[in-house]
């Protein structure tokens, strides 16, 4: 018998593997044995797992898990997991598509038209000037014919550009390799046409990955290609950013302003000048909150989970699975 | 020769008549004698004007105009005009459509994601709280999947309707005479039915325009229909809403939150409790700023001039056009 392993805790239920989706997991297939556990509980049930649902998965778990075909993780961006101690065990890997691109959509777009129309400058002065209309009306733009640039543009990208589309913006997308197919409506870029793109940008967001080749992409010469008072929201890794070039870029009025949901470090000291710079607003990684985030996720893991055991290539593939013996039904 | 006043001043350049515009109408209509003119020369130039395009129109001008037909306004609501010494007169009056739409509804939709994703919030905290996230977990909603009720809902709300339905948001229109055709996707209730309209809503964006029937009608029994912690949005008119008991809503927590761009006094004095109250954001009046503002209205007014002309019925008509042979051409 096939045994599933999940552990999928979080302090917000809407992050959490509950009993009704464990119930759900048990009538879709009667004959797995699904076994929700405490992080701290994983270890003693890893050698009898062939599939693992989990947030976390640390390098030394590999060796407890003699039968393990299959880490499914719902997060977006799977940096922080031991890639090369699964792919040496042999062992699947697959990321969560096509349940983050809507509310990181709504977070973008939000804090895109917060500083557009001016709705942070305007409640950080309702309470200190008599009549603040001329510092907004010189300030504020329309989004609706502007151009926004989305840089990692992937499935989230995609779904933010049918969104800002619909209010009438123009929509470039970069990405190391374009898709050959136009039907999206995005203009798309190559990688090494970036500084084009950023300087037709009245926006910019940033989806990219941690990676080698994405550490510290947004640096001085980056920025250097924005153009003056542009808007960046990075919704990506901290890693892609060198955050003394954006601090500089503010500064000297290359970027008009700058919201960030990952910052290097969590939580950010308090003396951190990123905290207090008054044209930077920092949400606490709450891009990819929806109250369906679970929901969703244990769908799409039911759907792969499907696929896996009928032999049909999984979605969200990062380590695609092996055609190997060791497949137990 | 038809004369055509124009009084479309401003501080700001994207609500002022310029130059350019002149030019157009010139280009347009050469045979019309197209005359701008500042507020203070307005009366001495009323004698000879056959319409007059402009913000304003005081009651005692009436006397000044024998030869006036229509006054061309460009705003939308246009309560603060003398209707009935128009009407006593003979004189045409039609109100701006077909632009405000657009940036009002890029200024809801970012006030009401600033609530919905803990922007705001968000914005107060970082400068104050080690690590805030699980403030926002509390507090934040999707606005995938909700209901939002826009009450005065005309052309403009039906703008704002088509933008969070492309988020995923089912809306209710409120109108006294609600629409026969049912191609807008917005579920349509009469006024008489707000209450159940409102006890739907995650969100109420209110914009009513100002008369004596929609005075405070935002009032205890409304608000007490609302849905608990529900937010609400005012980019109609001040007088619709009866701001002591929007205060009690909030302190009882009816309302979760409100965002107002009109406010009973302009400036409101600097102990207003509105300004104050960490869950309301105050806009100064700029939910309708747009760089492309003034170029909208002229090309409306353009179109409308045309009609004027050839005697066919404008657009944005308040009180029409009489078939009365001062019309000279």
């Amino acid at each position: 018998m096939t045994r599933v392993l999940v552990c999928l805790d979080s302090p917000y239920e809407f992050w959490r593997f509950g009993e009704r989706h464990t119930q759900q997991l048990h009538e879709a297939f009667p004959a797995l044995d699904v076994v929700p556990v405490q992080e701290r509980d994983v270890p003693q049930h890893l050698d009898r797992a062939h599939v693992y649902f989990g947030w976390n998965f640390p390098a030394h778990w590999v060796g407890h898990a003699p039968h393990l075909r299959w880490v499914a993780c719902p997060a977006a961006g799977l940096d922080y997991l031991p890639t090369d101690e699964l792919r040496g065990a042999g062992i699947a890997l697959t990321r969560g598509l096509g349940y983050h691109g809507r509310p990181m959509a709504e977070h973008a777009l939000g804090l895109l038209l917060g500083f557009s129309r001016g709705l942070f400058l305007s409640r950080h002065l309702q309470t200190r000037e008599t009549w603040w209309q001329e510092r907004l009306a010189h300030s504020f733009f329309d989004l609706h014919g502007e151009t926004l640039v989305i840089v990692g543009c992937g499935e989230i990208g995609q779904h933010l550009a049918d969104i800002v589309r619909a209010l009438g913006m123009q929509v470039i997308g970069v990405r190391r390799n374009p898709p050959q197919r136009e039907a999206t409506g995005i203009e798309w870029m190559r990688t090494d046409q970036v500084h084009e793109a950023l300087s037709r940008g009245r926006a910019v967001v940033n989806l990219l990955p941690a990676t080698q080749e994405t550490h510290r992409f947004f640096g001085r010469p980056t920025f250097g290609s924005f153009r003056p008072s542009a808007v960046f929201v990075n919704l990506g890794r901290a890693s892609t950013v060198d955050h003394t070039a954006l601090l500089n870029a503010l500064d000297t009025g290359r970027l008009g302003a700058a919201a960030l949901d990952v910052v290097p470090s969590k939580p950010p000291p308090p003396d951190d000048p990123l905290r207090h710079h008054p044209r930077v607003v920092l949400t606490p990684k709450t891009a990819v909150f929806s109250h369906s985030y679970m929901d969703e996720a244990v769908a799409f893991f039911e759907r792969n989970l499907h696929r896996y055991l009928t032999r049909q290539p999984m979605h969200g593939t990062v380590l695609p699975l092996h055609d190997g013996g060791r497949h137990v039904r």
